[in-house]
């Protein structure tokens, strides 16, 4: 090559570089992390959900439908030709134009998971991502939707939880209905809006910081505070403390009914006693819900916040219909939570990431046999991979030692003349030559076991 | 409500859209689609590919590296700040990147899969699509890359088409350095990419407008341009048709041998003689290719064009590195091929898109044994819901018709007292009431029969 056009090839060179709040994993977190989506999927199909796979892009006033506020400003907006498009930052208001635009094919309740990216421009900053997935669950009613549904969310949680390979968090629970019930009784509905936003903030502020935020900001007398402070720390007795004032406020005891359904069916749904909390200070920041709300911590990592929030909401799709559409759903940030529990030394470290199960090195120049060998072996639903690359032997059996592959078997002279295979068990360095058929069950069944881990290993305290 | 205030939000109502070019599907055609995503990362996976997931929007220098012509203005872009962001309009740019970022991380060949959406701002017309999905297989060396892995690829094509439930169709395979050493042998080398172009539209304009255009706007000779079409048109004895130009140019025989490497080795990578073509006359458009090419037809669908194509290319990160990264690559446009299958009333009738298996009728009040024997049920890998609607009878039962779902399971006093369940057969009307266990031995067997189905039946003639 012209040593000039060479020069000039060297400084053209792009810099190769990934956008700051992208998420770029290498093959094996990528592989874990296909996995927790792959559980969450069938964690939801078990119990009805049905797919949906809506655009990332949808017209601008679609997204900013809703007002978004705070988040309106990290929207990335795009244009192409007359069009204001933009970039979906959750997966709510997707779901609500596409059960608006499509009413007349669907049947209800629908039952709907999405498992996808949205995107956020926020500021950049270690943990916080701009690309993220949203794994959303929501039950969406025509008109009305029984309470059985806000019941059976949380045997959803903890199935997904505990097959993802998580074993210590607590949902906790907590209605609407009963703190808006409250305030009418305590006579603060007048500004229930923001006692509740400063209520949220109980786990973070603390009960002294409450009090004084409560009298000083908003208002309230100091029996007003007490009594508020008294009922939302109430978390090893919650139905006793209720008790006191059912009666007093239609709302209020149509919010106890209701928590009083959840307790009651729980434990039916398959969530014991250990995983789930009444908790009557819990709200969820968004005006958004109107009914039982959820959040989830993990107990010895209380730090990563709420893995899965969500509740039950009247209107789903007010701003298209004036048909009352009522719901009940769930969001996990995918992401945020996989990157924290890579952080925390979370990931399995057993689990089996490699791309293939078994290496196939020839030792002969001719492939036939090796190819032949490895179709077969694929057809009993093994992952092989043939090492083609004219390398020394070393760097061959190195390759399986890199990728982490579980199984190398070797094909020679020898083992084509006697139609034998020798497969070398990486793990334990164990050589053995023998039939195909032989050898190939016991490599089937070993990947099998391997094939078992969850992708999150909790450490038990 | 205040009449006015009413009046106000009908009229601030927003009209659902989805916008056009994006495809939405409707909850059963979307579990088709995504048994289609899951078959192919199946079919990928025994071969050793692992799953990549790059960033849907990257800074758009990354995505013009490779300066991309007309692709080039459907690009998306966007700002944010000071960034100069664009959307991905193919795979391959940001697996350029990935690699040349990751290179240090990554052990080669590296193998990945990555089945995701890309955008391009194409015209509105029906059939094209603004967003859709692509599935890329690539097998990247460093340095070199032996000729088996572009034996194999054709392998990896007949199990992904036949998994989705395709059995008609040829993967039509040739090789640029044929084309480029005949050129030389031609003294056309001067001429080669406009003659390749010309000759790769053989299927779509005919031997005598090619010959015309070869001739006049080429200047090609007589001579020139009938030997060039004997060439080309060899569909029956390619082998015996390159024979006569064997010795007379490097890269020709280079070809030939890869070529008949390939055709020995088809076989046994499990591709039947049936399903592939030595077919001299492709070419694939792209500069890019430098070896073995792919195109794959349906046999009875020609229309529908290739639906997966691919070859193998010198430089995967020239814009990026002087390494020498070879690679050979393969790419399928899902989101077209399923529009198109669908068009062509080809997917699959019988296969099981219901969100459920089993839909639980309760007819007491009380819900306890219903949540009790969904829960159960479930834990046999059974997706079932619960109704718990307070509807007529026939709506609930409506209800699982409309779905699809197959069973309707129903538990009233009787059964609850006498520890019996009655199940419905949708599909036949049998109803039956017996022992749980017997039941759902039986709901099981049929639940996993009708889950074999692939997403595609194609009709044949």
């Amino acid at each position: 090559m012209d040593e000039n056009l060479n020069l000039e090839n060297k400084m053209n060179k792009v810099k190769p570089r990934t956008l700051s709040g992208f998420m770029e994993l290498l093959p094996p977190g990528q592989v874990s992390f296909d996995s927790m989506i792959l559980k969450l999927r069938e964690s939801f199909s078990l119990y009805g959900f049905t797919p949906l796979d809506t655009p990332l892009m949808e017209a601008a006033e679609i997204l900013l439908a809703k007002g978004g506020g705070e988040t309106e400003k990290q929207i990335y907006t795009l244009r192409k030709g007359d069009n204001d498009l933009a970039l979906r930052y959750e997966l709510t208001a997707s779901l609500a134009k596409y059960v608006a635009l499509h009413y007349n094919d669907l049947t209800f309740p629908l039952r709907r998971y999405e498992i996808g990216k949205v995107y956020r421009g926020e500021r950049a900053q270690r943990g916080r991502f701009r690309e993220f997935y949203q794994a959303d669950i929501d039950i969406i009613g025509d008109g009305s939707l029984n309470i059985m549904n806000e019941a059976e969310v949380p045997g959803v949680i903890y199935r997904c939880l505990k097959s993802l390979g998580l074993e210590s968090f607590v949902i906790r629970i907590n209605n609407r209905k009963v703190l808006s019930g409250l305030y009418e009784i305590l006579e603060l509905s007048d500004i229930a809006t923001d006692v509740m936003r400063v209520v949220d903030k109980l786990d973070k502020i603390g009960v002294e910081k409450l009090s004084k935020t409560l009298r000083e900001d908003l208002g309230l007398s100091q029996a007003q505070t007490d009594e508020l402070i008294h009922f939302v720390s109430s978390n090893d007795n919650p139905f006793d403390v209720m008790e006191k004032y059912r009666g007093k406020s239609e709302k209020f005891d149509t919010g106890f009914e209701e928590l009083a359904a959840l307790q009651k069916h729980l434990a039916g749904f398959g969530v014991p006693d250990t995983h789930f909390k009444i908790d009557l200070s819990i709200a969820r920041g968004l005006d958004y819900y109107t009914g039982t709300v959820y959040e989830t911590y993990l107990t010895d990592y209380p730090e990563v916040g709420a893995v899965c929030s969500g509740g039950r909401y009247d209107n789903l799709a007010e701003y298209y219909t004036d048909r009352k559409m009522p719901g009940v759903g769930l969001s996990i940030g995918l992401t945020r939570l996989f990157f924290v529990l890579q952080e925390q030394g979370l990931l399995n470290e057993a689990f089996l990431s490699a791309p293939a199960d078994v290496l196939v090195i020839p030792m002969t120049d001719d492939l036939t046999h090796a190819v032949k060998l490895a179709t077969s072996m694929r057809e009993m639903g093994l992952r092989v991979q043939i090492y083609t690359e004219d390398k020394k032997f070393k760097v061959k059996l190195s390759y399986a030692n890199k990728l982490g592959i579980p199984f190398v078997v070797f094909l020679g002279e020898d083992e084509i003349s006697n139609d034998l295979i020798t497969v070398k068990d990486m793990e334990n360095g164990e050589q053995t030559t023998a039939s195909y058929g032989i050898l190939t069950a016991g490599i089937c069944e070993k990947i099998k076991a391997l094939r078992k881990g969850a992708p999150i290993k909790e450490h038990l305290v």
